[in-house]
């Protein structure tokens, strides 16, 4: 395999997705310096393209620098002081992940654990909060794991009735589907590059409400990690410039690019360009039997978690999919290995041409697994959805 | 200024320094998935060559996905745990930062300090370590704030002797002069890729030796970052490839290639090279007048700190030298600021052209400061100290 092929894919994950020329071409410009005024100002317009992007006023909004997970990290560790009792919702791997993260910063965690799949009830909150009562709160909007997008109005109101802070991940849904922080009243925010941002992974934008940012003011103890202490990396973002650590310099270019690029779109375009081809993707993969493993009407658009179906061997159709048709989509995750694929339509992955060529590669592998079905049953169910509206 | 002009700069200042277009060619490739074959086989090549530059057969070799200071706080969460006693060695702001981590970790953190711009006498650790035995003692091996290189290999055999693990920060000398890991008995380390290694910012090198990873292993709690847990990160980095976090794909793309230019120049001639340009640069100073303000016989070869000269404008001069000449150098940092300059030669930065073009509009600055000097004075002594080898 030549080293151009082998960096021909369509990616079709859970992330990262497919990066525009325009954004790889800014990432590869010239390194200039942390304090130039120059990148200086390229920060300015990605904080203000942020709070775009997030539907925020709020002044602490900026790029962590680290992956998505590292976004969690810096709202739970901000957040949260050793004793804090934080409430998380789980119902995948990433509700999991920030309560593996509270605990270690020494936080009193209750876990919601609902079946992998559902979404949250308001009421199962409510109820929860009326047991233990919370400082904060940690929600997944949508769900990586499992493809389930989590309804945040209703939940917002309980949570700040019940006197607690709301955290919310959006890695996987900022740009892909409405993401309305001070509409929700959303506290802490965090998101990641390489989904519907379709930028390369490596920075993870966040937000904080006024009142997020003035519970870290009155902490009593240091943030407990020095990397990603707020207190410190908003001096750097705001007008005092103070060095903190060296920011990624070519990766904050791309994400400057890749912001543009939506705001070019504009968010509800964009919404809609997703669930449109979400909707395309659903009914090519009904026509072949296949279910979403998502509860029905919290699907996400972005990330369509659907049940393997019985015979079809998980590995030889992905690796299959890989290598004939340079088409990457992922495994199952968590309980989910080996039961799942998740088909990724994000950013700039998310196209109608993307949504056609799989349907017709993963036909192709279904035939090599022996099932038998009509030819061609997916596409003609996708163009008579695409035609629907 | 156009936005190509906004671009164009000659990196002489403490990082990030000049990046080969080899490498920001590299990283604007496709990005593609971190589970990728194609991917992963480049993960196995950055292990290989960051063992190689590091001087180590370490098994436990990765790039944290964040910054120098994110593999500084790698290492320290990972050795420590709560009341773990540790000893930081701090003769300069990164000294200072290393025991500001240790601390939030919980570390009964030990400061050994001594004046700014100088390095520590073997015996000094030695008294230190009797009076307060420590599980781990941090060293910073070559000090981007004062410009000093401290000697380690005496001071490793001490700090053994005494029964502690060093760790040392070789984020600035890495790549620039000689870090013999396995030969120094290094028990941690940990560098960032945007100053000798000339890659852009945002990827952290760390190592562990084997007696390091022993520790990790038998800690009884959990490292308090999820995000920096090697533990887990390294069943990613390992055979298993279990998914942790997204990696930075495209930095990842670019510290191969720069680490692909280290092996292809050799680590010796790098070495050799970094210090020949210090002694021309030094020479061409010394002929204005210029001192250094880190002790003789330890100044850094990659990293100048100087200070400046009575009745000249600190920050007049930096901005004459960006806007004018497109140079950036940097500030006095900590102590030192407004009191010293920081003039590096990193990596694809350390060239003679580079030294003579500095002088040469240092020079120019120093007369619109009313400084008075035989004009070319710097340049003379330079090409002389040049033809010296």
């Amino acid at each position: 395999m030549s080293e151009i092929q082998s960096f021909k894919r369509v990616l079709m994950g859970p992330g990262p997705s497919d990066v525009d020329t325009r954004v790889l071409d800014a990432m590869g410009r010239p390194t200039i310096g942390h304090l130039d005024p120059t990148f200086l100002d390229m920060l300015n317009e990605i904080k203000s393209l942020l709070q775009y992007t997030f539907q925020t006023k709020n002044e602490l909004t900026f790029a962590v620098s680290g992956t998505g997970s590292a976004g969690m990290e810096t709202c739970v560790v901000n957040l949260i002081e050793p004793g804090d009792s934080m409430l998380v919702c789980v119902n995948g791997v990433f509700g999991e992940r920030m309560a593996d993260v509270a605990s270690r910063c020494g936080a009193n965690v209750q876990r919601l654990d609902i079946e992998w799949g559902t979404a949250f009830d308001p009421q199962q909150i409510k109820d929860a909060l009326k047991e233990h009562p919370a400082k904060v709160v940690g929600v997944v909007h949508a769900e990586t794991s499992t493809g389930v997008g989590q309804p945040l109005e209703e939940l917002s109101q309980i949570i700040h009735d019940a006197g607690a802070l709301l955290l919310v991940d959006t890695v996987t849904s900022l740009g892909g589907m409405k993401v309305d922080v001070d509409g929700w009243q959303i506290d802490a925010c965090y998101s990641g590059t390489q989904k519907c941002l379709s930028c390369p992974p490596g920075l993870a934008p966040v937000t904080f409400s006024p009142a997020a940012v003035d519970i870290i003011n009155h902490r009593k103890t240091k943030v407990q990690s020095w990397y990603l202490d707020t207190t410190m990396i908003k001096k750097y973002w705001e007008s005092a410039r103070l060095y903190h650590h060296t920011a990624p310099i070519n990766l904050n270019y791309a994400l400057l690019e890749s912001l543009k690029i939506v705001k070019q779109e504009g968010l509800e375009p964009r919404w809609a360009r997703h669930l449109k081809n979400h909707k395309i993707l659903k009914a090519g993969l009904s026509a072949l039997g296949i279910q979403y493993v998502s509860q029905k009407g919290y699907e996400l658009p972005m990330l369509n978690a659907v049940a393997i179906l019985q015979g079809v061997d998980d590995v030889t159709v992905r690796k299959q999919l890989l290598n004939q048709f340079r088409i990457e989509i992922g495994s199952g995750l968590g309980k989910f290995k080996g039961k799942a694929w998740r088909i990724g339509l994000m950013g700039s992955s998310c196209s109608i041409s993307n949504v056609l060529l799989f349907l017709s590669a993963l036909e192709a592998c279904l035939v090599e697994q022996n099932k038998t079905f009509e030819k061609g049953i997916s596409i003609a169910a996708a163009i008579k959805e695409m035609n629907r509206n």
